[in-house]
């Protein structure tokens, strides 16, 4: 009791700043606040050690003004952000949280976090897989790419699928189980080296560097002669509008990231032109988020820990050391410098 | 037997050239060949005489060059356009189809049409509604309505629904649907007229004239001020635009027509800007074409003959009377001239 009433100091990342376009290292700031590791009995909180702070895209769309309908609100400036974590329980007033046990769930972001009514953490279990495993391939990453694939895309033996920023925390999820659904499977990637890497590593038919293609509409072509039945869409913009004119009939688009939208007001995007085939296809076209999905979690862990000891599935994660360094990784995750899932190592246990 | 085998001149209506932007008269042209009112026995085809013919804005975009995947093929240079109508069987080689009887379907349009093998023709009934209504409200463009509705927008009592081109013939429809789901209905129209017939007499809760608005974004926050589940989409471009803007979480957007983009090319349109709506919304977007939705045509029409019958639904044609006139028809529908759905009055049975 003596040991959980001390006080420490607590390191937290903050926004100080929306982005203008491209995230800078400015728009956050490491705080420090004395943080008691103790707990207000009868209100079910739970406090947490941070190990691993997972590093997403999503959270570059979080950082904006605040406008109407968003399933997600935008993060407050002068506040710590919100992002997903794998942490140690050091005090817990909940029922089912016990101390020392292992939780995965979103926190505000600091080497130290309380957690109110324990909202949104779930146990994980060491021995399944690493500890950082369930922010990536075992968590809310790889749920999205079962969950895009399975529920939208409904994928068929010899369907024809794409997915573009293929090496990233879910593109390298979903292509391999398109892949264990019998689908033709090919992604668009920012470099040579992760070309090589999807097509030798994790078993990617095909993919090609979007950056040394001048005309995705004929590469498309080129890498899609029978046409494209699901497209696994991160990107927009101008690589939507290529997909489009190369979609089959019948042809399904999960949306999970627009990430060429996010550094830009609305008004200021190039527009898709060629939306007139989601009609002439008879195209889906739906956005989806993992959040309505968490019920599929724990079988999808199940399965997908199986594929992962049978070794039919291969991870691999780009792995920054320290908080303070956070901002550093997120911007390169943006700017495309990871291969597979970006987490910020934060303690031990 | 004698009578069968007699030659008439048949008027057809012929496409000469594929319209650069709007349709033109020119576009199309009336060629008069001999037809012999017999059938060579053994190969079930059928020999009509059509009554009405559908005047539909889906064949705009059947008058361009080929291009690969398309649900429906172009219209070819030099030959009769392909509309439905509603014709009496004069000869029938059909096991089937027999002489007298009335059908609905694609026929090469002009007076007679001889349809190999009876394909796509479905009889109908003239004691259970006028016979030109099978070529809207109980034909295509109402279980167009129908599947869209039902089978893409999942409506629910209390949604918020929007629908363009809402005087048009599935318009019309789908909002008189929507009322009986017990939704809000709101339509946009091209006339202060039209404003006035949707909410009067067809039972819209709002309807408003897109052309006086000058910027639709306010528009839809005047007329939607919690939002829009359902946008029934006909036109596309800026309106679609404007839509998302004001789309709620999984909201739907069956997509029947993209009226705006039938008179350019692609590259030529204006893009839509703001498709991260889809994703921020977990909206489904959505193609369709009522052919993959026929086997529910007989189910649509009982149940909607019914609603005409005890005053539940209403319906209202435009009719232009003669073959030679479809040209002018066809243009005057796209530009918005009919309120319902445009018909063309070809001969008596």
């Amino acid at each position: 009791m003596a040991d959980q009433a001390r006080t420490v100091r607590n390191k937290q990342v903050i926004l100080v700043s929306y982005p203008k376009d491209w995230v800078i290292e400015d728009n956050l700031r490491i705080e420090e606040t004395d943080i008691h590791l103790s707990l207000k009995p009868g209100c079910g909180h739970v406090l947490l050690q941070t190990l691993w702070a997972s590093v997403d895209p999503y959270l570059r769309w979080r950082m904006q003004e605040s406008k109407e309908g968003l399933y997600a609100q935008p993060f407050q400036l002068g506040k710590p952000i919100v992002v997903r974590a794998v942490s140690k329980v050091i005090a817990s007033d909940h029922q089912e949280i016990h101390v020392g046990e292992f939780v995965a769930g979103p926190i505000s972001l600091g080497e130290y976090a309380l957690v109110e009514g324990g909202q949104g953490l779930w146990k994980v279990d060491p021995n399944l897989a690493p500890l950082s495993y369930y922010l990536g391939l075992l968590g809310a990453p790889g749920l999205t790419a079962w969950a895009g694939l399975n529920l939208i895309g409904e994928p068929k033996p010899g369907d024809e699928f794409f997915v573009s920023a293929a090496a990233g925390a879910v593109g390298l999820v979903v292509g391999q189980l398109a892949k264990l659904k019998g689908c033709r499977v090919v992604g668009s990637v920012g470099s040579d080296d992760k070309v090589e890497l999807l097509k030798k590593e994790f078993g990617y038919d095909d993919a090609f560097n979007y950056k040394k293609e001048v005309n995705w509409d004929a590469t498309l072509g080129k890498y899609f002669p029978q046409g494209i039945d699901i497209y696994f869409e991160n990107v927009g913009g101008r690589m939507l509008e290529a997909v489009l004119n190369h979609i089959n009939l019948n042809g399904r688009i999960p949306v999970c990231g627009m990430l060429s939208s996010y550094n830009q007001e609305w008004t200021e995007q190039e527009g898709v032109r060629n939306l007139q085939n989601i009609l002439e296809k008879c195209v889906k076209m739906q956005g989806f988020i993992v959040s309505h999905h968490f019920h599929h979690l724990s079988t999808y862990i199940q399965e997908v820990a199986g594929y992962l000891k049978e070794g039919k599935i291969k991870y691999k994660e780009h792995v920054t050391e320290g908080l303070e360094n956070f901002a550093k990784s997120f911007i390169g995750m943006l700017k495309g410098a990871n291969f597979g899932k970006v987490v910020v190592h934060i303690s031990d246990p």
